[in-house]
């Protein structure tokens, strides 16, 4: 593990330039993330709507004052299960240079933690299939690939911007 | 198609027994939701903590009256793809008999609309491998089998309930 401590807090807007840094420093990432400064706006709105959600928290690992990582957690109240609720991980990036640290895993540790104080009876996540590396280190924190994860994008001239 | 219409609406609390009687009726949900009336205190809670998100919406297809189908929406805010939202949906069950005529389908572009009008740039869903007929539906709406979908179950004991 890492010599230099780590923590885990609520990412603040401060953060949000070398988060987006992140998003893009990756092989997906870099196809449709734009890193600039200053921040296309729409990374700003994003964050306000994270922010102010009481079932969406933004978290970022922190070591020597610096985010070498970052995830969102969606709380979802469901019928299912007895009316049980769910945590949704997604956008996990951890800088390169923390991955041998440990830091992804006790990031995922943490946020596994976080989901257990608010009372959710499953984590999930779905890992792109060109990832074997992700599903693998997934599968050692304990999730199990019973489920396919479908995606269905929709084109955005649809979406009436 | 079916010649009764079917129309599609947010849930209200009178439908809520039907709602539960329809996620009970299933191969894997038989195993865990508890159908009873009164319904178990649980499901009303849960459903109070839907009605309020603005970002979560139980959606029912209604025929003749009667509920036949629901599903989930939950609209999620994300920093990656530049900001976009995303839509999940969960908790999909259609009633036997409708499945047949169509209402199923009907639903699904329903709520894919729905995702539109939320200016979602995706709709995503997992779905238990143990189930090829579902998969083969959400395959044939457009859905692509892209990503793993992994769960990872914490323990009841876990919960500090």
């Amino acid at each position: 593990m890492t010599s230099t401590p780590v923590s885990f807090r609520q990412a603040q807007a401060a953060d949000l330039e070398r988060i987006v840094q992140l998003l893009a420093d990756d092989k997906l990432g870099s196809t449709r993330e734009v890193f600039s400064v200053p921040l296309d706006p729409a990374y700003l709105r994003a964050f306000e709507s994270i922010a102010t959600d009481p079932n969406n928290e933004l978290i970022v690992a922190v070591q020597a004052e610096a985010v070498v990582g970052v995830l969102q957690i969606t709380f979802i109240p469901n019928l299912s299960h007895r009316g049980g609720w769910r945590a949704l991980i997604e956008g996990v990036r951890v800088a390169a240079e923390a991955r041998a640290a440990g830091i992804g895993r006790a990031m995922f540790l943490w946020a596994i933690e976080r989901a257990r104080e608010r009372r959710c009876h499953l984590v999930q996540l779905t890992s792109d299939k060109s990832r074997p590396d992700a599903i693998r280190f997934y599968e050692s924190l304990g999730f199990v690939a019973s489920h396919e994860g479908m995606k269905l994008p929709l084109a955005a001239s649809d979406q009436r911007r």
